[in-house]
């Protein structure tokens, strides 16, 4: 790049967005390898979708679209940037869900059940804060076409075997069903504002019982607010559900179901889901240890109508929920009037399950990936090095030779130690006279003299 | 997602972008693995930089910036999309390159040299034609901070590795420096028409000798075309360069050596840096069949400096180049004034390899990664259906059950045939009767009733 007419630019990212170096970069590779890997071992297969939508596509044509995303516009070059004359609407994708249900609408020759992972950056408008990014990844996993009780409970195992495979000691997959809290609002006579009801409940984990009630039986000081407040006798039941405990999920899913009574067709539903979906975990023998029924679990998102899953892990409740997902039905019905196709799933937070993985030391900063550094002697001797890390490559080693500008051997290993290579190889006048080569461990710092052969051989028992 | 207040909606994508379902979506992911195994190799370590970056940060603040690029902007809903107020300017990256600069700038503690790859889609607002996408992915690799010969020559060589590992049978790299065409400029008397003197000597793949000549020594009819025209002498001199021929590389750049004379350093300076690449090449062992010095090839950005590289399909020509790149200085001058931080690197076509490796059936649709496929014989079964695909899984076989709605055996199988899944398992009253099940190799036809043991064993044995 030429530096005529070029004023100096600030190196600098936008606000709420991140560089990921490749320290960071090579485990996380890892991980979302490993996680694809029990994906496959589902039968879930990748899909791929573009960044950007038709701005339509994204909202569903709703007036009562709110969310804050980020609209596109081409321009040439400099030329004005205050038009959008003539362009077709455009946006990024703020999720993966709806370019999953364009897809499901416009290739009906899709497989039923389509079983489909997706990883991919999102991008949301949202004031940037402490750990929540303008641009991040979301990594999905749906079955679509299924209404079978199997498909939420293979979605549960799925979370159960990725987080187990990862090597995370403890985490709860805490599962629910939002027909419960559905039919709890009707219950309570608060069925058009049942999700201010589910913003409440989910406020128990910090306020408790007591605190909870209080504040939904408390109007505001502000006259305008459209804060929920219930009576005194829907107060008072709402107490009885909170307080609804038992030594077993199965004796708890029963007190909901005397609780309800009668009162509420889709909260009996809901809990004999549930009472399916656990019994189903019992049948795979999960341990009881890594999920419970968990009645405040609301999953703010409008389109979940069945089981919902969150998954935190107990020591580090300030990381949130690390896996989330639930069923979800009318998927495409933006698209297609009238269709009625089912789905379930869960999305990895992979931002937040990559800084648990890192507290608990199961992933940690790699700089490279090399196993050996040909360091270069003297310029002179340059391709004598070339072509020994070449043929060291091709006995399945990664391997770098210095390439750098630095002259000293000092400085090279320096580098090799720097980048976490483990092996350097020297070779000079002495090592090429002799016809062999010095090996360095840099881990138990011993170094030897070996023919090349040798060298090849001890590097490769001392990676197995 | 609920159906209120919502107009049906096209499921339709923008122009130029483009979907990868999952039956292309397998085998592209096996390549890209494919080539991070040969870059990691070599010492390349990945690297994540935002999709969107700052639109100053893009545009180098150049006056003369000209490219067609989607600038973004937050809105909130449906809110006026028409006003930028008070945003930060910023905009969808156009490549990888610009963005490894502002990394380079940014992270001064990154070592040298840094050698980094990097996938990722990026987005122009170019004219959507076919094979031309407003949206496709960048893969790249570059060494930065290096001067030496040797990391050209390893840039050369990792593309023929990275080709050869994927399988192609036929390639040629094409090597040329940008000094040789530059100095030829000069030689000229037209160094300040240096590019267009570049595209015209492309044009001699399909023009000749003759046609080139004849094109450049031709006025415009436009009176106001800027077409570079050369008067007869210099047209002459230019045709003794295109008719330069020699049975080797070697021979060739010694004929090259002579026609520049003493009349262009910089070309002399290309010249030997091409003798060192080739030399080098030799010494590797890379088979001249698979590159070539070729004076005509130029790339088209302006931040080549040094060594150029194209690589084409012979008999694909249709398909153009698949893997290109060269050596570029002052990459970060954009960022701080008078750094002199040289790189060189190459970038795969994916779209178009991928087009390549799928006509030569290197690389072939596959629907699913399962290869077993557990059939629910009866509604009242699924239990036992889904319990026994769970231990096949656990025995290390990718295994799905079957979850969606058809209930015929049939139905069923021709799931598991159209996904492509080899092996599909019934179990039905008799067999669960006698403690075994039907395994059914759907390539073979062949079915067998079988210990759940012994049919995890005839898997394990057919899918070594």
């Amino acid at each position: 790049m030429n530096t005529e007419n070029q004023k100096t630019v600030k190196p600098a990212l936008l606000a709420g967005f991140q560089d990921t170096l490749p320290a960071q970069m090579i485990p996380f590779q890892r991980v979302v390898g490993n996680i694809k890997t029990v994906f496959e071992s589902f039968g879930f297969v990748p899909l791929e979708t573009p960044g950007m939508e038709r701005f339509e596509v994204l909202t569903g044509g709703k007036e009562n679209f709110n969310k804050s995303i980020f609209v596109t516009r081409i321009v040439q070059g400099l030329e004005d940037r205050g038009t959008d004359a003539g362009q077709e609407e455009s946006a990024m994708r703020f999720d993966l869900t709806v370019p999953l249900a364009r897809v499901v609408a416009a290739y009906p020759e899709l497989p039923r059940p389509f079983k489909r992972y997706q990883i991919g950056k999102v991008w949301r408008g949202e004031k940037p804060q402490d750990n929540r990014y303008r641009e991040f990844f979301q990594f999905d996993a749906d079955t679509i076409g299924s209404f079978s009780i199997l498909a939420d409970t293979e979605i549960v195992q799925l979370m159960y075997e990725t987080l187990k495979t990862l090597g995370l000691p403890k985490f709860v997959v805490r599962v629910n069903d939002r027909r419960v809290l559905n039919g709890l609002a009707e219950i309570l006579g608060c069925a058009e504002r049942s999700k201010d009801l589910d913003r409440t409940v989910d406020k128990i984990g910090s306020l408790g019982v007591d605190g909870v009630i209080k504040d939904i039986t408390t109007k505001s000081e502000k006259p305008f607010d459209p804060k929920l407040v219930l009576g005194d006798a829907e107060a008072a039941r709402l107490r009885e559900f909170l307080e609804l405990r038992s030594e077993s999920p199965e004796g708890l899913l029963e007190l909901v179901t005397k609780f309800v009574g009668n009162d509420s067709a889709q909260a009996l539903e809901g809990v004999n889901a549930l009472k399916a979906l656990i019994r189903n975990l019992r049948l795979l023998g999960i341990p009881e240890d890594f999920w419970k029924v968990d009645l405040s679990v609301a999953r703010g998102l409008d389109y979940y109508s069945g089981p919902v899953f969150e998954t935190g892990v107990p020591d580090m409740p300030e990381v949130g929920s690390i896996f989330s997902g639930g069923r979800f039905d009318g998927l495409v019905s933006r698209f297609i009037a009238g269709s009625n196709i089912p789905g379930v799933g869960a999305s990895v937070g992979l931002d937040r399950l990559f800084t648990v993985l890192t507290k608990l030391e199961k992933v940690k900063a790699q700089a490279s990936t090399a196993k050996v550094l040909v360091t270069v002697f003297d310029p002179s001797l340059a391709d004598t090095s070339f072509l020994c890390a070449n043929r060291i490559r091709s006995s399945g080693v990664p391997t770098e030779v210095y390439l750098g500008q630095e002259i000293t051997l000092g400085k090279q290993l320096a580098y090799a130690a720097r980048q976490g290579i483990r092996f350097a190889i020297i070779i000079g006048p002495d090592e090429i006279a002799a016809g062999k080569m010095a090996l360095r461990d840099l881990d138990s710092r011993v170094q030897e003299i070996l023919t090349e052969a040798e060298a090849i051989a001890r590097i490769a028992v001392a990676l197995k």
